[in-house]
């Protein structure tokens, strides 16, 4: 089976695509545009893109996406720890210079700035590209952070591990799919989940509040909501809403049934299960 | 004054920050906590960071940073068009690679796939960046998208101009301070809004849908919402959200100590002024 993922070689993505599909021919996208294309050409069967706080191309985009693609169903959705190391090519002890992802230099800020203060940081535009360039240069006194799975493919030692200032840190990726297949991982499950696309009829005072009120008075808990402008102008939007746990189906067909009933338009993305990734 | 914005130089973000302050010191950041970090240690005393729709840094993280740091705020939003550009060396005529961000390659597909299907499409780490390339390498067939204010800075030459295939895509950006003024500017006002950023006691259900029923019975209309999880746990969440229109003294306190009064927590971020930039 082909899957597409947001690449490039070695990025978290990857990271989390390979634990997800680890028996399948990956193919990395240089964006996530591409990814959904892929998918909706019949190029790949699946793919693997960021949904949430990823340093690896612009999230929002995948919720726009979602809007815009018709038929393009979530499969899964897993959540994986950000884990930074520095790593340095197994023939230097030295640093001179850490290359990495601005945002990934951020994240061990104090880190950094304890350990590494008078090192220069260079900036780079992943976090994969980086550890490349250490592996490319051996000769010189570079390190870089990024994954423990491009300090595997690129042979480089791991010196500090886990150097994140935030233990809690978290990225988010989603199985996309034509099928819409509920897709069950060996990983550990956190819960279960339906994602929903609901389009305003038009800007009005407490439509939302309208909406949401479907949801509440039958107990069905929001655990994400994030709208996003409708690309027809300034003023329109439309509401990208998770709702937790299981799916009654006739509570919830109520629920949509009522949501279209108050001229709200409703695309229903699927009902899946969330999983934990281990790195 | 001082004013820090999220860089590198010839960015979008330095596009608008020029507009918004044309006539003071502006300091590129490597990242968007490096601009928080700059107000808060008063290095400088505004800085502006994208907060929307940006291909430039993970703006998922300016929300968190506005959770995060106390006494920051909003003094104004602004909305730029998103306005690609195909630029190419002053001396050359022919294109055998196109430099630009995956995003930004991304957001002209149409044009490139219908006038440069052939051509070498290369990922580079910024529209800037990708523009200098192209002016350092005058002797290749390199050409770049970017904005027009990386063409000059740079003296390329554009030869297809607003070549995005969405005219309507834009991207926002918020001016912060310690102090909190409410900026006055020159261009087009769109609207008032007010941002607070409330959180929720737990995760119970229909928690969202009472905090709305505050606004919504008062007839103030939500205009952005965006739940964020908190980096203490994956089961917590805050929400930024964005009150439309005027701020009535009488009716919005009260507001205000109705949301204190169901148990949440409100962080007041500022009412201001949104503005429509032209490029």
């Amino acid at each position: 089976m082909k899957i597409a993922f947001l690449g490039p070689q070695a990025s978290f993505t990857q990271l989390a695509t390979s634990q997800i599909f680890p028996n399948e021919e990956l193919l990395p996208q240089s964006n996530i545009l591409d990814c959904f294309k892929a998918v909706q050409d019949d190029w790949v069967e699946k793919a693997v893109v960021p949904l949430e706080n990823s340093i690896e191309g612009t999230v929002s985009m995948t919720l726009d996406y979602l809007y815009d693609f018709d038929g393009i169903f979530v499969e899964t959705e897993v959540v994986m720890p950000i884990s930074h190391q520095l790593m340095i090519h197994p023939d230097n002890t030295e640093i001179e210079k850490i290359y990495s992802h601005p945002q990934a230099l951020a994240q061990c800020y104090h880190f950094l700035d304890k350990e590494y203060k008078d090192v220069i940081k260079q900036e780079f535009g992943s976090t994969a590209a980086a550890a490349k360039r250490v592996a490319e240069n051996p000769e010189k006194k570079y390190a870089a952070i990024a994954n423990s799975y491009a300090a595997k493919l690129y042979g480089l030692k791991i010196i500090h591990q886990n150097i994140q200032d935030i233990e809690q840190n978290h990225t988010k990726f989603i199985v996309i799919s034509k099928k819409g297949e509920r897709l069950n991982l060996s990983q550990n499950k956190i819960t279960e989940k339906t994602s929903l696309i609901i389009t305003l009829p038009e800007d009005h005072a407490g439509g939302l509040h309208q909406v949401l009120s479907v949801f509440a008075w039958r107990k069905m808990n929001l655990t994400k909501i994030e709208s996003r402008t409708l690309k027809t102008g300034l003023g329109n939007y439309f509401f990208f809403i998770n709702v937790a746990n299981e799916w009654h189906p006739v509570l919830s067909n109520n629920a949509l049934e009522e949501l279209k009933s108050l001229g709200t338009e409703v695309k229903f993305l699927g009902h899946y299960n969330e999983y934990l990734l281990e790195i």
